[in-house]
C-alpha cells in the first residue's frame, strides 16, 4: 500500500467516507455495497470503488462493504488512532465554538490547552480547559509539546504568532485566520479554512449555472 | 467566455485569487507578474496563466497582469457584484463570530436577518441586526424575500429546517450544520463548511509525509 501516491483529491474525500461510514454504524447497519453508498454520499459507484482501491480494497464482490471495518481502516489511514496534541489560541466567539462543538477526540487530536491574549478572559474555564494567558505559552509548549495549533486569532495576529508557534515545535496549524501560512512554512502542515473564500465559491454557484 | 466549461478546481481557486489580489492593491501594487503571483500564491506560473485564460486572460505577454482590473473582473465572475440577500439562523458562538467577522457585503451578498430559538436572545442586536425568533421566519421570508440561508446550527436542526427553508424559497445554503445538505435538493447550491472534515484532513496530512 503506498500512501504517498494518493491523490489530494481522494484524500480530502476520506473524512467524508469516514463520516458516512459512521452514521450507517450508527443507524445499525454492518454491511453496504458500494452502490448503496454512492447514492448517499451524491458519489457514482464507480468512484467510490476506485477510491476504496487506492487503499488495497476492503470490498467483496457480491457482498458489499463491512462498514465497521472500513470506517476503522479509513481511521487508520487518516491517522486518528495516533492522537496528536493541540492547543487553541483565541478563545472568542470562534474559538469558543471550535472548543465547545468539535470532537477533537474523534479526529485524531487532543485538546490540550486554550489560550487568549485578553486577560479578562484568563481562568476561565471551557470543557474542563481553563483559559490561559498567551504569555504562558511558551513555557507550556516546552513542558507539554503540543504538536498542532488552532488558530482562532484574527490575520494580524495569526502573522505575528506563526513563527513563535513553529519556534515551539508547532508542526501543524488548523487556521481559521484569513492568512496563507503555509507558503512559509514548507516542513509545516496546515489546513486553512477560509470562511470567504466558501462564501465567494457560493456566490459563483449561485451566479452561474453549473 | 464559456463559464459552464470551468472545472470545480479553477472555480475553488478564484477565491484565493481575488484575496491575494485584493492585498496587493491594498499593498499600493497596480502590476504583477504570473512569476511574482505564483511565488506568492504557491502555485505554478503556469497553473496561473491557464487558470487566468479559462476567463479569457487579462495579462499582457511581458507587462504582467494589471491588478485592479483583473480583481474587479475575477470578482464579476464570482458573482460580487449582483449581491444575494441572507439570512443567518442560530446566533450561538459560531453564528454570532460569523456575522461579526464575515464581510458578507465584500463576497457576494447582503446579510438581512439573524434568527434562533431561543426566546432569550432574540432582540438582541449585532452588527445592526436584531436577533428574530424562527417562529418569525416565514412571515421574514415572505417580506424580505431572502435567497440564502446561513446554517449555524447543529445537525439535527438544520435537517429539521431544510425543507422550510426550500419552502420559502432559500436557493443557496452556506452550512455549518454537520450535515449534507446537497444530495436532498438537487437545484438548490450549497456549500458545506465541514470543520472535522478539515480537521482528519490535517491528521492525515500530519501523519503521512506528502
Amino acid at each position: 500500500m503506498n500512501n504517498g501516491a494518493i491523490s489530494i483529491s481522494v484524500i480530502k474525500r476520506l473524512p467524508r467516507y469516514y463520516r458516512f461510514l459512521g452514521d450507517l454504524k450508527n443507524a445499525g447497519l454492518t454491511r453496504i455495497s458500494s452502490r448503496e453508498l454512492s447514492a448517499r454520499m451524491g458519489l457514482t459507484a464507480s468512484q467510490i470503488r476506485q477510491d476504496l482501491n487506492c487503499f488495497g480494497g476492503f470490498g467483496q464482490q457480491g457482498y458489499g462493504y463491512n462498514i465497521e471495518l472500513l470506517q476503522s481502516e479509513i481511521g487508520r489511514i487518516l491517522g486518528l488512532d495516533h492522537p496528536k496534541s493541540a492547543i487553541l489560541i483565541g478563545v472568542g466567539n470562534l474559538g469558543r465554538a471550535v472548543t465547545m462543538h468539535i470532537h477533537f477526540e474523534t479526529k485524531g487530536f487532543r485538546l490540550i490547552g486554550l489560550f487568549d491574549s485578553k486577560e479578562s478572559l484568563v481562568g476561565q474555564v471551557i470543557k474542563n480547559l481553563p483559559i490561559r494567558s498567551t504569555s504562558t505559552l511558551d513555557e507550556f509548549c516546552r513542558e507539554n509539546l503540543p504538536e498542532v495549533a488552532v488558530l482562532c486569532i484574527p490575520k494580524e495576529a495569526a502573522m505575528q504568532m506563526a513563527d513563535q508557534l513553529v519556534r515551539l515545535g508547532i508542526k501543524g496549524f488548523w487556521n481559521f485566520s484569513h492568512y496563507d501560512l503555509s507558503f512559509k512554512y514548507p516542513g509545516v502542515k496546515v489546513e486553512n479554512m477560509h470562511f470567504g473564500d466558501s462564501l465567494m465559491t457560493l456566490s459563483y454557484r449561485m451566479h452561474h449555472d453549473e
